[in-house]
């Protein structure tokens, strides 16, 4: 506990008493009947120290969860951290260290570092198209695209890469697409429904795919609208028409390559897919010291 | 159910009975307290049908589990397959049609994607060593780097890809690494204490780093021997040295460009950890029809 | 299923998915080690039919409720309804009849009973509210004063009655009371941590207990206001002071007597919490036909 | 721990193990993804103080529930109790402090007082009805009619009001009604049934409706008769007619009106339905002190 | 479900709706990551027929739970059938066929039988002792010396021998042992304390060791009194000392050899612990016909 | 924690992790609303020391699991080993003492003694029969006719008499029956099937019935073969068929009687199913010292 940072966004207190359950249940599934190899060969009283390294340069996100997965186990293992999540890493520094049980540390090895890799490398990622983009007024943000079960984690790393979030679920914010659109009639009516049947303080965001829409948009009383697919230079004009009247976000092939012309266009908001969908696992290791 | 294929391998009856709890979590995760889009917009009897189509080649996993999943929420809906798990996938082609209320299709979409996306790219990237490979001796096997709480669908998307399994967690097969051979005192002990303790069928497999320790290996009873980080060159001298009476695994660094030469080494088997834990998503989605 | 009523905000099939695990507890709780009345004397082929009649006037909800503990419980119970969720009825009125077997029926009727008298109490007392504002601009909405794990129930019966939904959680919106301004400094500063690390979208409301705090509020980019156990007349000026550039709410002390006053005053949101803590059941009963 | 009074019937270490699970589940229905507010404004590792009062006066009940529901989420908050369950309190009175995180304090706050005015709304109905009846024979019961969940809990505020509880479930007693009588042709068969099949023990209360039953039901070998919705005077001769050779119970229709003439009747029980499902929350807040 | 008998304390409707989750853990224990013989080995639509047989004679139960299970992992299996639960099984007779899928059958096989056989074991073992007290006024009855999660099961399996069932748990009758006494300084304290706490229709029995005790015991206004491992002629005269005033109950080192003895006592109750601690199964076996 | 011992195989933490979550429900069966003789009799901070004896002689197994179950219920108490699992003890004996709080010790009582009794009570049937077999080559082994929902726990008992384990389920090794057989066409074809679509690593065992089909069966591949039923003398021939090349097990008709003259044989595994199935609980019992 003591080994949490405070800045605001940080893995708080509420986001580990909701993931307790769920981090079991992960020990579970590689635990099984038991871990064979460790209670066969290691005495239950061998004692050790244990390192865990990055192999390669990035920013960090996922070790209070690593620490807890540790702790769940085995309430008697010391862990000091030396990285907090948030923070850039160069390859061969150590994240934290673990004392204790050696049987606990390796049987909790594999799946505190599935999710300190997966999440390190959603930091990682993000905090590179953060760098594309930096002194643009835009901002990066994730979407559903996420790990299942595990939202609220794969949402937090990108936070910690320098990101920010978009709605958790289907519960918390509405994204009018061209299929509602289609059974609402026109973007008005859509609006409408949503603002009578909502809860009244719920957020309301509309896809658009043409420029011709945003007067109806900005017209219907919406939060938010949503450019899907457009590129740099129409997008540029659909930011001047709406002209700072609604939060503006760029979602849709989005890549390295192109996301500074994307955040040039003036657009608030730009959303990536894989972010989440696709990630490339930070390489770290845990090394145990005799 | 009768859209299931009846190769062995495939996802039989009894993981989706296993898998059906998680699903509904899954669910729940993005639904919460409810899709406020879709119940305040679209009528509760608008039907319709939509198709999931591939927006890229690659090869199909988790048809089954997305199918699985609008049941769950809406048992009335009609799916027709097109692509069987396990099946080439070319771009612009249907996965699966289905039919029935508007809204369970929205309200269930991405859950379902982000399982097939994933399953899908998985599948997509076993396929590509495994072709590798083609014509040598050796095959490609997971690791336990997997998505949390989904290890059997992982396991499921590398076999779809025609790779294979190695464990499925800490209970079902002995991997005695380096650590662990600290603590028993060396290889021969090491085997002795696991082959004393554990189930009398269980698999013992001896994770190696030089080649001098290979006539332990054999002479301890060890049913495999897992060569880590050994160089082409070397690691054909080690599958000389075993000489067929250990089952052979190669595994750490390999890559497209090196997997051909670490099969040409003769190896068994050739594991990869990044075959799940750095997934590229296969690009896939639904599209509605009024 | 067919018996569902489709206007928006009605009980839809995603709350359902949600419930059904607490709808089963619920039995489960009833149940324990077995209905000893019913299955030592009731044969297990009884046949028969019930009816569930109000015993006073109200507004109903629950129905859909009450149906699926039937169902969960037997599914060759077959049940027809003549009151759906948010129609009003009179004393002695039918809601639904049931036949199949009588053990099932008499085994659930509690807990459905429990159900649906809460949940129909409090859309007769939001009905009641409703009236009383009648031709005014303000809508009532209810509060987290809820009964444990059954929000979106109670929050359904609201909105059956005629209200609207607050936030469903910690999670779907920001508060910002006394005790959190004396964190933060200042209102401006409040609000500006709050739009800086929470998603994007979520709206932000701030409590006021004075006039003076609305330029404030309205200079920080808070999307609501809401004046706290304010009389009517501060109220008004309080509005007045707004002018329309946030949702305006008022809250505390608010009585059939005084609401109308209140809504007078040209507030958006008039928030009762006693809708959800304080619940007369609405008296309902099944009467059993042999 | 330490803070739970020890009389016979308080909330108990094992009631306590029961509710655990569902208290926790009742935080995440509040905290889901997060708390917004309290983490994106109040700083981790700010402390501080709370009080929670009593703005009205009553009986209170559910403190160690409270206190439970602190302590689940944060383990390091310190409580002192002033008013223990069963204990009148009167407006102004402090129930107990916190000390500790301030995050913690504030994200709990809402789900703490929920439980605490309701069952202290019970246990003070309660106890007015308890003073009503003062003097006479009778004692106070509770029904079935409860919070779905939380009947233990229910059923602990009626006994800290002063009343003694009914059956808790379907499974610990018997009680047959005129629907059960029906089907068993006569109350000499039902209560045969009943005992020949129900474990030995289990208490049978059989309801009637008219004094002629009375005779019938004494020589079944019940060992309680409940008189459904008689007025005083024909209970009075209901009570006589049993002459004390079954435990005798009213129900139906009992009001702070007509309950002393009720209780002098002779009656042993008054159960009373809507102690628990038309619950008036006793009015107690959270102040923070800076 | 029209396979089930309709006698009084058969397996009921509510009893399978509280098992079912447990039933469903019992089928992922076995199956694990998934059931590799068979999944590998029989192609997914070969159908086939199986029956159940037992191999030694005795009284069956578990019939339905066996159903149950085979149904929860594939509802399109057929189940007829021949021997149910209560009734008397000959060595080479046939309990139930089933038709479908053979992988199903297969998978479900083991812990189907184990449930049967266990249930079986302790419906023939109870029928053993029912038969030794033939004709005196005693009858068998059971303890909560049970197979934990399963309690509901092993009592069900007593009734169908023929025994009644003693209290569920603890929660559902007052026992009053030595140590109570200690705690209260007389059996008359005891049970004033009890009936004062506990919920009116409790039942209370306090357990004696000696003669002297009786007297007190019947003026305590206790409902039943347990002799513990009184030899059958001080019983005798126990039963005697009571009169009838109070249900007896005798337990504690009962046999087949003595238990007729005991009965004639006229005890009233012979509660026995290895019916359901010290198991033997029946032997009854699962054979696939191609 | 520290009475644990650290022999391998022993209970080991990672099992304690898995089982904890069962053991919590284990006591909330017997507990359900309430333990009314404890909470009603026994004042709340009354402090006392209680005894675990054996009251016949045996072999001790499932100390941790009682002690787990009185710390999850209280983990104040304090309790002190004298036995550890796997040791003998003779008729009165101690095996652990309890000190703490009485209504504890009283309330986990019988579920810690029904866990004590069943699994001490198969730890001493497996050493009777390793006992029988003293001298010779083979082990005795366990099956999966065990506890449903407790499977780790009987075979650790089993562990604990010196008895050897078997495949934890259906997932962790493959055993080719008759059925399988008929379904492939020939033992060859099996093995063949099993080895492309399992894990790589899964032991293969095959079921044969005759003498024949033991050189068709190390043809195969195949890492063991299980011989059903065979009488010693066949069983002798049977292992000298196999000369070594694979682990050869005995299964059916096992008896103490004809058990040597089976491991005589030469046979490396003898598995007995009712070691689980039909177990006799040790006789422990929990005194109270006040």
């Amino acid at each position: 506990m003591n080994n949490m940072q405070t800045k605001p966004g940080a893995l708080s207190n509420d986001m580990m008493f909701m993931l307790d359950p769920l981090l079991r249940q992960a020990l579970q599934e590689d635990i099984g009947s038991g871990d064979l190899t460790t209670t066969t060969i290691i005495p239950e009283d061998a004692l050790g120290e244990a390192v865990i390294v990055a192999n390669e340069g990035g920013v960090v996100a996922g070790g209070p969860i690593a620490i807890r997965l540790f702790q769940l186990f085995d309430p008697e293992l010391t862990i000091q951290i030396f990285k907090h999540d948030g923070e850039a890493v160069r390859s061969g520094e150590t994240l934290m260290t673990l004392h204790g049980r050696v049987r606990s540390i390796l049987t909790v090895e594999r799946v505190a570092l599935n999710f300190l890799m997966r999440l390190s490398g959603i930091a990682t990622a993000t905090h590179e198209l953060v760098s594309c983009i930096a002194g643009t007024h835009a901002r990066i943000a994730d979407t559903r695209k996420t790990m299942p079960l595990f939202r609220v984690l794969d949402k937090y790393a990108v936070r910690m890469g320098g990101g920010i979030n978009h709605r958790f679920g289907l519960y918390d914010a509405i994204l009018i697409k061209d299929n509602h659109l289609a059974y609402a009639g026109s973007i008005q009516k859509a609006v409408q429904l949503a603002r009578r049947h909502a809860p009244h303080l719920v957020p309301i965001e509309v896809e658009v795919e043409q420029l011709e829409d945003i007067p109806e948009v900005i017209a219907s009383g919406a939060d938010a609208v949503l450019f899907d697919n457009m590129p740099p230079n129409v997008l540029t004009r659909a930011v001047e028409a709406v002209d700072g009247r609604l939060t503006t976000e760029a979602s849709g092939g989005i890549t390295k390559e192109n996301i500074r012309a994307v955040a040039e266009s003036g657009v608030d908001i730009i959303s990536v897919g894989n972010l989440t969908h696709s990630v490339r696992a930070l390489d770290i290791s845990l090394d145990l010291h005799l």
